[in-house]
């Protein structure tokens, strides 16, 4: 008996309009061909699919599905003071190991391996994200309301956590800085200097709304990007999520450092924050991934969504059909959003990490089938997405995520419990709405 | 042995927040309560579903399903007259059949239950309407460049057809002069004679570019609102699809006149020919349904993608997250939608017209449930849709509409003899990409 010379080979699948063999060895493309000789552990016939790279979601607060709906086509400063905050209160780090869940298994239903996620609790996060076989780089959360107490410890936990390996490589710790308005600099040099001796990821919200830029302007004689570019911290591992108003001279200093700029088109559009410049971003060189906010805001973490709304809004706004194509956007969402992350994905071939999808050739929305590209942009939905693989792992097959009816009714149980201590803390004359 | 009191019984299904059984007897809904009482030639056990209306798609060319994703990202004119025009120009009668079914089975999945059509060859539309059991008005197009001969025969066929019943009533037939641009005022003035004699639609692309406006103003003297009132089509059975470029005056004179626009916000936004003002349109008391438009311009048939798509643009251009709420645009594709087109559905209410989905309610992005009607605008998809009912009969159930195999094979095969077509032609020296 010959070894298993690869530990997954799906064969006869469609790549790039040819069928090909596709094997994987340990957590990596190890051979592409036309044939691919010798055995796998685990062979996959693809004749009915399409391979395809998966989604890197660029920006979320993962959690926040059980939020979902909830304070929804309210005024802004109402949304978040009334509903989101009041709520958020009330979550415990059950219901945020149950929400990540849910948030997960809605990721892999729609194509996402990887989340760059900035919310409470991270144990339970990295716990939720080691169960479910996904990627993520998981934000220690800064905030100056935290507290000196509270502080050091996010502080001490990202240098316990940071230092090691965990998931098999999967998860990656980074310092999440909320925002210029909610961090002073000291906090923001700190962040800086430990991205200058871990290189960690360092993912925080930029110049989301026009207010934040007018108060920043007052409290600190500068726009935020000029406070970051002070701070040390406009660099290649610098995340920064919305980035909506900038000046012609804030992308040129964005594109000169290489910042990664994370457009989230539904959540930006839904809160009315303002249109994130796509074609004026592209033309001054930044780097842009693609994101979907949480929840709260999105209101799904559907990455096929985010590249349609981008594209057809970019068009919309330039008032001309032949902007955005969707080979650009496209490549925001797969290889572009995975290398901003410091992710070696996003590309089917060989000695890349082996992250992909299987779409069915049978979809309705996916025919005729020459325009796949497209229509993975514009057309398709999770329905067309049969199977996962995530770090050379499958994590789902046959549109099912193993587990994922408990997990969706524990997560259905978590939100019954949220909203019961909301209204109790309501009832206790606390400002909330139910 | 008692007779069977009711065909179809859904029991213990969530509506509107309680579990309820909902009996329908022929194509109507008969009894909703706690607890209908007899028996049914055929029972749903609803426990693991919520029924909700389905939708109702104001605007489409169906069978250009054959066409998604063909010259993408092209300016205007050269999509239209490179590529769109030239492919039409090969399409067979049969093409139309395989393209239309295709785009009804994807409709189905979406859950759409009937889409106001204008398209080519409409005895085929009517076919695969027929076998499939869902609902449609299949305007007859009307063009002056069709000449004499052809107008006479379209005129006859709608007067042969638009008298008759069709498929138990789910087929209408409807007059469709294509837009003021192709059509001249003495047949504009047919159809009106028509319609004040039937009571038949009008389907009409109204406003959709700014150059129809100028185009109109220099040509006829008066804006194109204008030329149609003036040919007295402007009424409650007149939908003017897309209506983009308005004036505040023209507004309210089609809101007057109770005539239906049609808001098509994927299309006009993935050809940048302008933005519907929603917020405008309902301010000035108009009438609005929604649309998706073709494939070769939405890039599908979803009418959840297209009430998102309305709710965030809406908000994105007001700069306010209080517009557009979620159950106002909900409204536009259910019940609104439904009325606009003469059809008596969208609600699931006793006596009205048996259309209703079963949507899963342990599907991920349905969580927490207790927002439902937000979830359908904002965060479902086609995965969350397990049945479709359409004029009292199940026309999808377990995400499966019967044949569907064969639907979508036979028309990825008329789309392969489409394009050898379209390369035939290109290489026989016509101007044709393929």
């Amino acid at each position: 008996m010959h070894a298993q010379t690869h530990d997954l080979l799906i064969r006869n699948v469609l790549l790039g309009g040819r069928r090909r063999d596709v094997a994987i060895a340990g957590n990596r493309f190890a051979c592409i061909a036309d044939r691919v000789p010798g055995d796998a552990s685990r062979v996959i016939d693809g004749t009915s699919f399409a391979i395809v790279p998966p989604y890197y979601n660029g920006h979320t607060h993962a959690a926040m599905t059980l939020l979902r709906g909830y304070g929804d086509d309210r005024p802004l400063d109402v949304w978040l003071r009334k509903y989101i905050w009041p709520a958020e209160a009330c979550l415990t780090p059950r219901m945020i190991y149950r929400g990540t869940r849910l948030a997960i298994v809605e990721m892999l239903h729609s194509g996402t391996v990887f989340f760059n996620d900035m919310y409470w609790e991270q144990a339970e996060t990295v716990r939720a994200v080691e169960e479910l076989g996904i990627r993520a780089a998981i934000g220690v959360v800064l905030l100056n309301v935290l507290g000196e107490q509270r502080i050091r410890e996010a502080q001490a936990r990202f240098q316990e956590w940071g230092g090691a390996t965990h998931a098999n490589g999967r998860v990656q710790f980074a310092l999440a800085p909320h925002a210029i308005y909610t961090v002073d600099e000291a906090l923001f040099r700190w962040c800086a200097r430990m991205q200058d001796r871990t290189g960690c990821l360092v993912h925080t919200h930029l110049c989301e709304t026009a207010r934040e830029v007018l108060d920043c302007r007052e409290a600190h004689g500068v726009t935020p990007v000029e406070l970051l570019e002070r701070c040390g911290l406009l660099n290649g591992r610098t995340v920064a999520a919305h980035a909506v108003h900038l000046t012609p001279a804030e992308r040129a200093l964005l594109a000169a450092r290489q910042t990664v700029l994370v457009h989230n088109p539904c959540s930006n559009s839904k809160l009315a924050v303002g249109c994130f410049d796509l074609t004026a971003a592209w033309q001054a060189g930044c780097r842009v991934a693609l994101g979907t906010d949480g929840c709260a805001s999105s209101n799904d973490l559907d990455m096929g969504y985010a590249m349609r709304f981008a594209a057809l809004t970019a068009k919309a706004a330039q008032g001309r059909p032949d902007v955005c194509p969707a080979e650009r956007v496209y490549a925001c969402a797969t290889r572009e959003g995975a290398r901003a992350c410091g992710v070696d994905g996003g590309e089917i071939a060989e000695g890349h990490l082996a992250d992909a999808l299987l779409v069915r050739l049978d979809s309705p929305r996916l025919q005729p089938i020459r325009h796949l590209e497209s229509h993975l942009v514009h057309a398709a939905d999770s329905a067309c997405i049969d199977t996962v693989i995530c770090d050379g792992r499958v994590v789902m097959q046959g549109r099912r995520v193993p587990g994922e009816e408990r997990i969706v009714s524990e997560a259905a149980e978590a939100a019954e419990e949220l909203y019961a201590a909301v209204a109790d803390r309501a009832a206790s004359g606390a400002n909330v709405h139910r």
